[in-house]
């Protein structure tokens, strides 16, 4: 897969994630289960502890768990890549599921496509289980206000 | 919008929110929030009423809950069209975010745009506020498993 | 499905099908095949007059004919809403082919979901042969350039 | 990215080019511009000539031409590690467009997600230019017909 050129982080893992902390009181809840492992230039990876209570009958971890991880994954690219500044929000957000995911850590490995001035797309390869097969795979765009 | 053909539902909504309502017991803590309110030939109405769970900052409903509605709207298209014993599964979402959604009622209407043997393909235009207008819209694929 | 509010055309589809021929030459010998056959405040009816030349094996129209008439659908949209200045671009398109479509005319019933400042989200409902089923269904997002 | 497992592919590059040579009268048009050049375990490489044919105003690779390109990468996805007898349909294709494309070579870099039995996922990313930048990515599903 291409890299993209020219892109670089402009916050580290550990301040992306103390801005979610701090600016998402809702997922102060959520924050043992969501998190930002990495940060480097073009991307990131996300990680979903999956716990119980994110199953689905079946034993399945619920599209809307995943759909989260994607979604957040895109929000940590565009934190990290455009500043903390960058006040953006989903705008478009494709998923595939292809295979069950158990409890246990879901990674996401997000890809930015490209960083305008206005819009960020991103793609999240969502893996999960001993031989982290891709389980899900997303698509999506981000808006970005113009800056103060 | 043209209506699809031959279209009957073969569980009325009592029904399917019972189904739900049983089948999901991670969803009993949901199911104030999310409720199927009307099945008709060929698709289908639910409701998330959001409430402060729900928002993000800036005091908007979030996209996961959103994602979710349109998820659930899916699933009762192919409950209430394919009958109970249909075990399906989401194998492809897109959502599109429009418009900034507030707390109170959030109406996805869910129309089945084809009811194959072993795919359900939907749309579901998700509406809020005093006026109705379309705050998301999503289009889905559910696999149905062949029958017992 | 509901109505957006406050949308009203600027151009009529007469003068959206001369500014089409004008600034596509390359569309001239489509011209016969794609046309806007109507503009409405929201949204508008384009048109592929499928012919073999449209057919992959099996006698069905193709995938890459349906998905350009879900595009220019979207280009009618934002000219027609939007103004002949929109040198709009398609950023997104997600299409479900549901049914077979034959050979005649196949229409694209587009409606516009959001027309703000700097995108344009639309969806395309495409029905084909004598009864009007649906045979595919678009959504996409055009990036509209800021004016001059 | 990760790989997927346990896939190997049934048939050449030249199987296949031969075989959607014989097989699609009406691409024989197209065959200098569309090709497959590469097939490997879990996916492959399609190739479009761009040319004057392919570009909209502006000098920019069209929509539709980059589409057919994430079209027969899927497609070759399918035959090469289905076998010839798959006669798989395109059920959705979501695409994002990111970067403009000139004349030239366009890669299609396409990945295998989920062979199943009866659907096909795969992604699609698409690169152009001396410095091969994603110009397009797409996301794909093919319907794949049960074996006589």
């Amino acid at each position: 897969m291409p890299q993209q050129h020219k892109l670089e982080p402009v916050m580290t893992v550990e301040e992306v994630n103390a801005l979610i902390a701090r600016e998402f009181p809702q997922l102060n809840e959520m924050e043992e289960f969501y998190q930002a492992i990495e940060v480097f230039p073009g991307g990131c990876t996300v990680r979903l502890n999956a716990t119980q209570r994110h199953l689905r009958p079946g034993g399945t971890v619920s599209g809307p768990a995943l759909f989260t991880l994607a979604d957040i994954g895109g929000y940590v690219c565009a934190l990290s890549h455009g500043g903390p500044d960058a006040l953006s929000v989903t705008t478009n957000l494709n998923i595939n599921f292809v295979r069950k995911a158990e409890i246990g850590p879901i990674d996401g490995h997000c890809r930015i496509l490209k960083l305008g001035k206005s819009l960020l797309v991103f793609d999240c390869d969502i893996v999960a289980g001993p031989d982290r097969q891709t389980v899900a795979h997303a698509t999506g765009t981000f808006s970005i206000p113009p800056r103060k």
